[in-house]
């Protein structure tokens, strides 16, 4: 397509994360149009109308609005058990596909919804990996292929929320999948994403060897009822010979801790050792100190802009998108196999062919 | 206005920061819309053809573009001996006018333009002092206004560019005004915004006490012969009791360092403290190790960004402007005297009337 | 004893390591006093005849020096295997011991010396856990008595030796017991002390409850033969509910990196996040950029002069040991735990009475 | 001498920082020990008994000290006023003299003493200027002479000291010689001395062309009566091109902040940037923080005991002291021209002679 055609969204589901979506399709991203939004609920209805162009279709069924919109691609942002049905709907409805993660909680849901997508090979469908649009995590990636690093071989990650005293999380644990599949599943992506580039996979089938994972809760005993815990760890063993040490928690007290270290052999990288909000450092009687981005959001605002550009740019001009529904499906198996190793107290393998075996 | 109405811009002069803001209006800013821009240069032209819409009318000439363009603003980023002109030029075609600092290197030329903005109180000028607009300077504006560093009265303040071996400030030096005006104009401006935002001015006409300044050339001795350096201390006392402390370099090795430090009676914070580029740290044979931003630009990208849509607002809402014309005279006068402290070996007073005193 | 009654010392084996403790007890600490060295070695015995007062008595049998040296205490600084026999030795000869880690790299040695210091009561036996006399170690262990962290329940720690391309410490992995025992005993001690300082321990035979390890090689190849390798992580679940994530290693390139993330309920304190060899940053042309401790001995230098004063103190005024053989005998039991582990790719369980399952 | 032979000192004057120099000369200095102590105030002898060996001799009359104390060396750490005669009277009683900073307020003083310490060659006299042998300030100089930071030819130093609410200092400020005596003779030996070591002097008596200096009170105003202000800044332009600004404070709210920034022209180097306590960093509601040092003891405590020892070793083994007394003599001539700028509102220009022009 020319440059100055432009890819037409609709954004299904506008809940707080799909706000910000509609508006960096509407305001922030040169080749994408916002043409519509889909939400059932009256208030995010509201928002559309107050925040949006008159020009914008609201809809509060997404399947009218994947028939009438005019649409070429759907950003799909609605609840995590809409996920694969909107997918599924959108492909139906010749709708590119940009999904929020993960495809689901439930790994066959996520491998039937890949499979599907097999069957429209004309359309793209990208999982919203944002990390991978961070340009901290490109520039990590960058010296890993470029061999600043020499061979990346252990990558210690953490995802720390900072605790909410309102507990809504723990309200949202059940549909969550857990903590491994809910918060886990990026840091899972980028240690997949930055640990193959420069090794051999000897196996393509099986990418991990074992994982293991160990829980607790510090500040939502509550959570046992779910299975669930606010402090995760795990150790995801993978067939290159890389290692993955994970740190999930929900009870950070300074902010949103996102941090991640990569080890080469010739070199590490640390990104966001100091989750700082901005270029402000105080000095006052609590210390030398700096405030912490307080959720995800402001750590990467800009990655969520750029994910939508590339996504783009890979539709308009027909390249190869930057992560695929085949990267979401492996990284879910990693995290259901944390999931099981958690709850069964043992160490889970994988099969040749590349299967967790939940034993 | 209404929300979905749009402020029509035209950028005059599309160089290197021109293209970018250009860019900006076209595609950050959701209520600016870029209907023209106008150059002389082919090769701006065609960088306009290449990179914007098909619909933005392209002028060589910037008269034409005022005159024809349907235009509500202009944006001027043109070489710094046109901003006056142009200024004066769009105020009379009946334009809005954000133009890039300074005014102009010479003080009574800058008098001009703010004595001819008085006579069209219903367009608003703007000068585009970047630092206002990015959030960590904001941060610190915001805790000194709220009283969470007690009275500001000191602010160390550096602009240190990266070293061009290349030598092109050094060939654009007789142009620039020398290093005070060039560089400094965005440290003086701060410092009268930081300093002045919690204290009381007790003769609003005396701004300034004193100015002392000294400089020496590191790398560049050709600049004797445009009675320049590119090293430059000075030090600025406010009528109000306020200090700053100045330092501006065209030789620093690592990238561009622009940093301040605001010292209040409660505690003081440092902005940018680290200019580094991302939020990656290196840990190889080199040392635990960050990358900085090259130059002005990566530091302040997302300021440039806010500029426009804050002008654009108070164009479209009709609000006070968050920096004026005056707040530039005002700087240009401090810079002036820094200038003349330089070249006379004295300190230079300012008169009751807030005048310098170039004796 | 009165204040003025110095503590008089043997040093048993001035190799590298032994030189700074004879140095640190000779002049750095007040109440001790140095009497003696021994050590087969004539390149050490030349050192003390260079570096040491003529007063001091030179040996070249430690047991002779035990006989007759007239110490009244011990430091032991000698190769791994002799710290069981010169320990025994000592307190067979009625001195105070202060002995290297680990006692042994042998799990059942070990025990066997703590046995034997039970027939001792009134001889002091300490091993020389450096950390717990670090003041940042201190401060983190205070911050937790004092309830700021609120309850600790996960550690992170690293221990990251300097890449050493002579290839020394391969040629000494089959006397080290392996990477577990001889460089992750620290983190483990350290991990008992801090997690353990503010929970009830239920059950206080069984203080852990699981190990999992896992190991590779990445520069060291030939360290398979002996079973061992150049980077290891662990998890270790103590019986009170707190975690240790462990990462050793001998492949960093930017000095010595020992790290420590300490996460309690109501907050968290990094230990040692820059390893920073001093006050001083360099911003040139490869970045904004410290340097690192070259080796422990850089990093732990003062502790190991606290160490000695402290230990003197509990001798000469008869109080509590600040860490005593039985830490020492833990920590050899989850190092050996997570060896096993790391071997036999199981988890190994402790059993009630608080042993190690290594089956 | 030989190694074994030590150098006897007398530590006369055991306020809090004679106190401390006592336990150094006594406890952490191999070549030195202490034998007396003079100071006439009872709390200071009891302070002596309890803490020292019954070896050392106590006096309450330090001329006594030096006729009967049999020590080799005087270490003067009284109230300032005393340094002078101290001094003098030490030379005449045949005692090497380590003598804290400064000589004296009084210029013609500290001049009068230079003159006499030339009538004792064979006596050695230095001035404890302490940030000479902290390891950081020391590796920035050899980073200079070595080359690495190219031609130093700008110093950014700052000395803030942390706000005592109690005013302790300002009832001590008639006695002090003001703020820029001193507080900022450390930062202008500093400047002298890494401005000098890698640039020739062309003219060795005439080191500085020019200061200026300016100051405020903010917590302070009672300081008007003694002529003197809680923070300053200055400017000092040396002879050899090189430039030094300058920032003391009384008033900092987090802690002892001593920084000093040098700037080559391939390169600067930041000493102290964050004035950390020690090595742990503190994440919880407060933000991403450290502690700072509360005093100038707890930066350089490891400092002055390098200090004792470097002049231990210089007059045992009769080597060139690190800094003499012409240094201390040249850093008053800058301090004294600093105080008379800030008075007079002029600057102040130096004679070919190399004195300040006090007009």
């Amino acid at each position: 397509m020319a440059l100055s055609q432009k890819l037409k969204y609709a954004v299904l589901g506008v809940g707080r994360m799909g706000q910000r979506h509609a508006l960096n399709v509407a305001y922030r991203t040169p080749r994408a149009e916002l043409v519509a939004i889909a939400d059932p609920k009256p208030a995010s209805l509201q928002w559309a109308t107050d925040s949006l162009s008159s020009s914008v279709g609201l809809y509060t069924d997404f399947e009218q609005c994947l028939a009438e919109s005019g649409a070429d691609a759907v950003l799909i942002a609605s609840e995590t058990k809409l996920h694969a049905p909107m997918t599924i709907a959108a492909l139906h409805a010749g709708k590119h596909v940009l999904v929020e993660k993960p495809i689901s909680i439930d790994l066959q849901t996520s491998r039937d919804v890949v499979e599907e997508t097999k069957k429209f090979p004309d359309l793209k469908v990208m999982v919203g990996f944002s990390r991978r649009f961070d340009e901290s995590y490109r520039e990590a990636y960058k010296m890993i292929n470029t061999g600043k690093l020499g061979k990346p071989h252990l990558i210690k990650s953490a995802t720390n929320d900072q605790y909410d005293p309102s507990g809504f999380f723990v309200s949202y644990a059940g549909a969550s999948g857990g903590i491994y599949i809910d918060c886990g599943i990026h840091d899972i992506d980028c240690a997949r994403w930055l640990l193959s580039s420069s090794s051999s996979i000897p196996n393509p089938l099986k990418q991990v060897t074992r994982v293991f994972a160990s829980g607790h809760n510090i500040r939502h005993p509550e959570l046992v009822k779910d299975n669930d815990v606010d402090n995760a760890v795990g150790v995801v063993e993978f067939e290159n010979g890389g290692v993955l040490m994970l740190h999930l928690s929900r009870t950070a007290m300074h902010g949103h801790d996102c941090f991640a270290e990569v080890f080469g052999t010739d070199g590490k990288v640390i990104i966001n050792g100091n989750p700082q909000l901005n270029r402000v450092e105080i000095r006052d009687v609590h210390g030398v100190r700096s405030e912490s981005t307080p959720t995800y959001y402001e750590r990467f605002k800009d990655a969520f802009v750029l994910e939508v550009n590339e996504f783009t740019d890979a539709v308009l001009d027909n390249k190869p998108l930057p992560v695929n529904s085949l990267d979401a499906l492996e990284a879910a198996k990693i995290a259901t196999a944390l999931t099981h190793s958690f709850r069964s107290g043992q160490p889970v393998y994988f099969s040749d062919e590349g299967e967790p075996l939940l034993v």
